[in-house]
């Protein structure tokens, strides 16, 4: 029915994640109704993609594949005896942008799912403990995501931390409590029991 | 902070409509994970966008190059004295899945709004008007959309048309009434006023 250059590019957006065909029709028409200029714009950002982008073999954080390792791990200013492990290298981008941190990072490439075939083993957590010993690693913050996999992961590594047998090491994962902005009325009962839980001095 | 190439990619999908930076980023990261044939895929398509489609000189529905009109115009079990007019190419989409209608469309181009430099002469309506006399068309089927700009640009169309001084054509619009799957107490007034004043015999 569509012509078949634009039924392909339509095909080929409806990949992308949470993009259904309506959705993909419509970035595709405005590709084609916009200026030539922004599908060239996409074809040279996507032909560099793969190329360009490598994961860094210490953090597993996406790095440029000029460089050796992550600027974030190879800067002398950042405290390598601080860890702080995230399941994707989005999270640094995130955490990064708070400014707030000034040691290194560590992706485990995901949080375990046994339903989706994620074991332990298919986690960066080898070479976690290995940088732990390499760089005399003091603390190891967890920051997996606060859901059923993010949790059962960062307890599975705390176990696997306490084991290292490493006795000087810390491990600590990241606050749970009232985010900014939200209505205690609104806030779920978990949410509402951790704040309540860790409550801090005035 | 992010690999060049990838911060490119985010930028580039970033321009699609509806997309903010964390979807694009969503969307940049998951083309980088996945295997390279997708984002392959995706710019082989996109190469061929521009140069594979284009506007249907009658009809201004979406065709491939090198067709010289839209099928739905050229074949000739289609009935050109019926001419079913739309706001965006991809509305013919929309109806031709119906498999209810068997006349020919017409694509406005959009529909009327000052607020975005949309005035009427920017819309196909003299061609259409020349298709009315060209091709003796009897009946004009308004099919824009159901919002302020569509309503507004049916009004003018209606007027336009009339002044045609063609005494057997007769305009007519696409019915107002409850949509399939829509409780009555959730549908809006305007919808319900519609759907009591054109009720059917049953």
């Amino acid at each position: 029915m569509l012509p078949k250059s634009l039924q392909d590019t339509i095909d080929a957006l409806g990949l992308l994640p949470g993009v259904g065909p309506r959705t993909a029709e419509r970035y595709a028409y405005y590709l084609f109704r916009s200026d030539e200029k922004i599908a060239k714009s996409l074809i040279d950002s996507l032909e560099k993609l793969h190329s360009g982008v490598k994961l860094c073999p210490v953090t597993f954080a996406l790095i440029d594949s000029s460089e050796e390792v992550s600027p974030l791990y190879s800067d002398p200013t950042r405290d390598k005896s601080t860890v702080l492990v995230v399941e994707e290298p989005l999270d640094i981008f995130a955490l990064e942008q708070t400014k707030a941190y000034k040691g290194t990072y560590h992706v485990l490439g995901g949080a375990i799912s046994p339903i989706d075939g994620i074991t332990a083993d298919k986690l960066h957590i080898k070479e976690l403990e290995e940088r732990i010993k390499k760089d005399h690693v003091s603390e190891v913050i967890i920051a997996t995501n606060p859901s059923v996999e993010g949790e059962s992961t960062a307890l599975l590594l705390q176990k696997m931390l306490s084991e290292l047998s490493v006795p000087s090491l810390k491990v600590t994962r990241l606050a749970r409590g009232l985010p900014l902005g939200v209505d205690l009325s609104y806030a779920d009962q978990i949410t509402l029991s951790a704040a309540l839980e860790n409550r801090t001095d005035l």
